[in-house]
């Protein structure tokens, strides 16, 4: 059995048995070696960073390792911004470039000369950065090891992506000794009595409590046990963006998601609370704001993360930390003592759920009497099957989506921490082809499509059943608002030179349907079942993202403004200063 | 004057007064500056990588830098394969990315997170095995002084492309102090008395001399020096693909390119010399084959660089070196002692050259019945202006590309060390745009054309009048080849799974020409001028790059082979040993 043969049993063997790639020259022994085993298929793509973003998404989807395949140099960095998807997410994947014979290698020639080989590029070195674990393999030994070493590196702890570099003398290689598969890592301390104290000690002496539900939970497959304590608890939770998808919306305690863009009514609640207790969310900026200290004053804040490096962070914060396997979860949360809310306060998180939650409504929209988003996401979350798979791409579109989309069964993910344009239609093939009898949404705009649309060949080639959404306001929505803030509303490269093709023509071009929406009621079940369709959302360029929080407030403090009486209703228990100059409601844009 | 505007003003200083961009949040001020510069302009592309790309052929075509500007994270990351076309090929162009505030990034908080604000990534740290120089700027100061020294960088010595990551704090600080501009950088020795000696030493030994013509010549600006030198001495000499574009071919001394895909005559004579003087080449594998103990055997090789690194590697080859500043070359040569080829030497070269130069057949597409890959080439060559650019991509494309066309003023670039799928587009973008006035032609395969084909969409809003070449077989042709060679023509990934869109239905989706190709007569003059177009040229899936190299053999033993008389009369006068088994000359795919 020679290297290449080996990486495809290996991949055989750990079930990672779907290949993304794009050929090359020295990948080319690996390919074809994934090619005559019996129990693996690949799948062509048609830019390496699509085959990456694939990848990522084939764990979110079906919680098995995802694997890309490239060729050294452009077909190694083309993997790039797809890797680092899964990094800043958690999410395990597996990245197997060829590289160039090791004796044209520039390490043989002892001198540092950019390149040797052609397109030798130093990849390991380069995806260091955004990676768990990634290394380059010198002999069928170390191939072996670092095989099993990497993916097991990827599925333990906190999770993520690692990179095995193959020279192609590695790939003929013929490799003695037996299959090594990879160990499997138990938490590192099973022992939880250490955060069971300090939880519990958080715990009881809450009046205010609220539990921020993270990423960490479901990443960690305990959502279904955390689920149910929090019902049993009568702790109200918010989410992060990361969260959402791995709860029925219709949990009783679940008020919304939180931030920037958050519920107005979560971040309230969260912001009035005297405990937060987050469970695997690394409270990043668009959560607690830019500045954090306007996050929960006066709260005593309570983080449980697998990461350890993620706790060291709030050394500035004051905030409480305990670092858990989350694995283990359910055994600490099953140990705590009874929480105690002051009914006052569920009184006024319920009241805060019933103003808020669910009734985001564009102002902006109805000014020019447009499409207003926030319809179009509900309107499809109510065409679609209930465990339909929603990816969402980037920007303003992706704001809207996790401002309005309500989970049931479904699955409703995007790259949220990358956050590239271009991540949902090459996700959305990832997903399909792991779960091909789920339906598919791939919910984009038209700025961040293009980055990827050479994948509609890929869609069409494989006869994949993916519904495509366009959120179509035929700019970058999100930088123009940015803009309409801070940079007196000159739309450089936003709006003025910017454009899109006409997507009709474009479906047209790769043989797809095509439906362009102008009104609500076009929007139906029929679009979404059993085709690949472009379903292209005319909105007005001017449509905004409501509520959105603006540079130097705290995230109950969103554009547009509220009145004075209804922020001094949701600020119920803490007094948040206002800062005075408050923005125009109404936009030199809109 | 804040940092945005200090950036903008020192690019319209140094002339670099077209940026390549796509926006974001974090660059947002910046590109608000350039768009708020009167003597700056700006391009909106639908994919950094193009950005990148592009910004790599202003300097090819323009000898300016090019400029590309990019957010945080996924914007780039993206930029990567874009620059590292830049890094191998030693083109200067910069880079300027928008990083997250630095009191939201994780170094600011002293935890090793592996992300702290939105779309924060360390970008510096990832791009240093592909730049010169890389930098994020702490302050307005650093952004002073960075700038400047990293401008210098790019161009002086050997060049290539440098990153300014620049946090969006930064942008908007208030600069104290005058613009820097970059500091000239003489040559690091302008005494080049040792060249003179150690190369006069050689040259005058030589019987058989030959000059390799590199790259290197062209990028310091001194090629009308070095072929009039090359004229007087009477001396042979053969190309580097990047070096071709630098000298009109029908200069009596050029016998053609070397290497893998060399013409044979040039190989021939190359392999046969006693002296190879090497001016600017690097001798990457594509040209000395993958073992370089089978390159001009028995020759005294004498190479002449500016990077000592590049001249360090060939410690075990025995060449002698010699360490010189282009720009100085020209008083290297003229310092020379005359040169004193033996008359049969001259004559001999004569004779390959009369033989093979311009001689490229496809015996596999006569056998096919289907178009000449070289005669389409050669159609392209005469119908296309003297002074037009063209820009080949990669694969088999390409190498039929650099196998027939002949230089008269034109242009003949790609991005070679690197090679990505995908540039030629966006490098032809990047050529109209530096060079309006003339013809460019986007030579592409139809496997690499899908990369990048979103930029159609900038070639349309721009109203550029590019002529794009798809050279299309159906296939990676140039993967087919290596797998017929060595995996039993199993074609997985390369034609199984393989697919490309009807590019005539691609065009009228951008609204773009097409004029499908069949026959040769159809490639006329009218098709490159003033518009943009897509011509998709029909050739068999099985067609061939003839000649080419197979593992193991030196470079003057190409496939399809010569039969013995022929090889012995190329090998006059050095004895090659002949690996005994000959691949068919007809193979199973055609």
């Amino acid at each position: 059995m020679i290297g290449a043969e080996y990486i495809a049993e290996f991949l055989a063997r750990v079930g990672s048995d779907r290949v993304f790639l794009l050929t090359g020259g020295a990948c080319a022994f690996m390919i074809d070696a994934v090619g005559r085993h019996p129990e693996l298929s690949y799948t062509c793509f048609q830019h390496e960073q699509s085959a990456a973003m694939a990848a990522d998404a084939v764990w979110r989807t079906g919680r098995k390792v995802g694997v890309s395949m490239a060729t050294s140099g452009p077909g190694a960095t083309n993997l790039i911004t797809g890797i680092a998807c899964s990094y800043f997410d958690s999410i395990p994947s597996l990245h197997i470039t060829g590289q160039v014979n090791q004796r044209e290698g520039s390490a043989y020639h002892g001198a540092n000369v950019r390149q040797s080989g052609f397109q030798e590029t130093k990849i390991v070195d380069m995806v260091r950065p955004i990676t768990k674990y990634a290394v380059m393999v010198r002999s069928g030994e170390e191939l072996r090891q670092e095989l099993a070493k990497a993916y097991s590196i990827a599925v333990s702890g906190r999770m993520g992506p690692v990179l095995i570099d193959v020279p192609m003398d590695i790939q003929q290689i013929e490799i003695v000794g037996e299959m090594l598969l990879p160990p499997f890592v138990p938490p590192a301390d099973e022992d939880v009595f250490d955060a069971v104290c300090a939880l519990g000690a958080t715990l009881s002496a809450a009046r205010r409590p609220i539990v921020l539900w993270g990423g960490g939970i479901g990443l960690a497959g305990v959502q279904a046990e955390v689920a149910h304590w929090l019902e049993q608890a009568k702790v109200p939770f918010v989410s992060s963006w990361a969260g959402l998808t791995y709860f029925d919306h219709d949990h009783p305690g679940f008020l919304g998601q939180i931030g920037v863009y958050g519920n107005r009514g979560a971040n309230f609640v969260l912001q009035n609370a005297d405990t937060v207790i987050v469970l695997g969310s690394r409270l990043d900026n668009r959560q607690r704001s830019g500045n954090a200290r306007n996050f929960a004053i006066g709260a005593t804040v309570h983080v449980v993360d697998v990461d350890e490096e993620e706790l060291k962070k709030y050394v500035n914060d004051g905030y409480r930390t305990s670092q858990v396997d989350f694995r283990l979860l359910p055994k600490v949360l099953a140990a705590l003592p009874p929480a105690s809310p002051d009914p006052e306060w569920s009184n006024y998180a319920g009241e805060m759920k019933q103003q808020y939650y669910g009734r985001e409504t564009s102002t902006s929209a109805a000014r020019l009497n447009s499409l207003s988003p926030y319809d179009v996401v509900r309107r499809i979350n109510a065409s679609i099957a209930d465990d339909a798979i929603v990816i969402g791409d980037t920007g303003a579109a992706l704001c809207w989506l996790h401002q309005a989309f309500k989970v049931k069964d479904h699955m409703l993910f995007t790259a949220g921490g990358n956050s590239p344009m271009g991540y949902a239609l090459p996700a959305a093939i990832g997903a399909k082809l792991t779960a091909p009898n789920r339906q598919i949404v791939s919910y984009n705009g038209d700025g961040g499509f293009q980055l990827n649309l050479q994948e509609l060949q890929t869609v069409k080639s494989r006869n994949l059943d993916i519904a495509i959404v366009i959120m179509n306001n035929g700019s970058y929505g999100i930088i123009k608002q940015f803009q309409d803030s801070y940079l007196g509303s000159r739309y450089d490269a936003s709006r003025d030179g910017y454009s899109a093709p006409d997507f009709g023509l474009i479906a047209q071009a790769y043989g797809l349907e095509y439906m362009r929406v102008e009104h609500l009621e076009q929007i139906t079940p029929a679009l979404f079942q059993g085709k690949a369709i472009i379903i292209d959302v005319v909105l007005s360029e001017n449509t905004l993202i409501e509520p959105k929080l603006e540079m130097g407030r705290p995230i109950n403090d969103q554009f547009p403004y509220l009145d004075a009486a209804a922020y001094a209703e949701g600020n119920k228990f803490v007094d948040y200063e206002r800062p005075a100059r408050l923005k125009d409601l109404v936009r030199s844009s809109s």
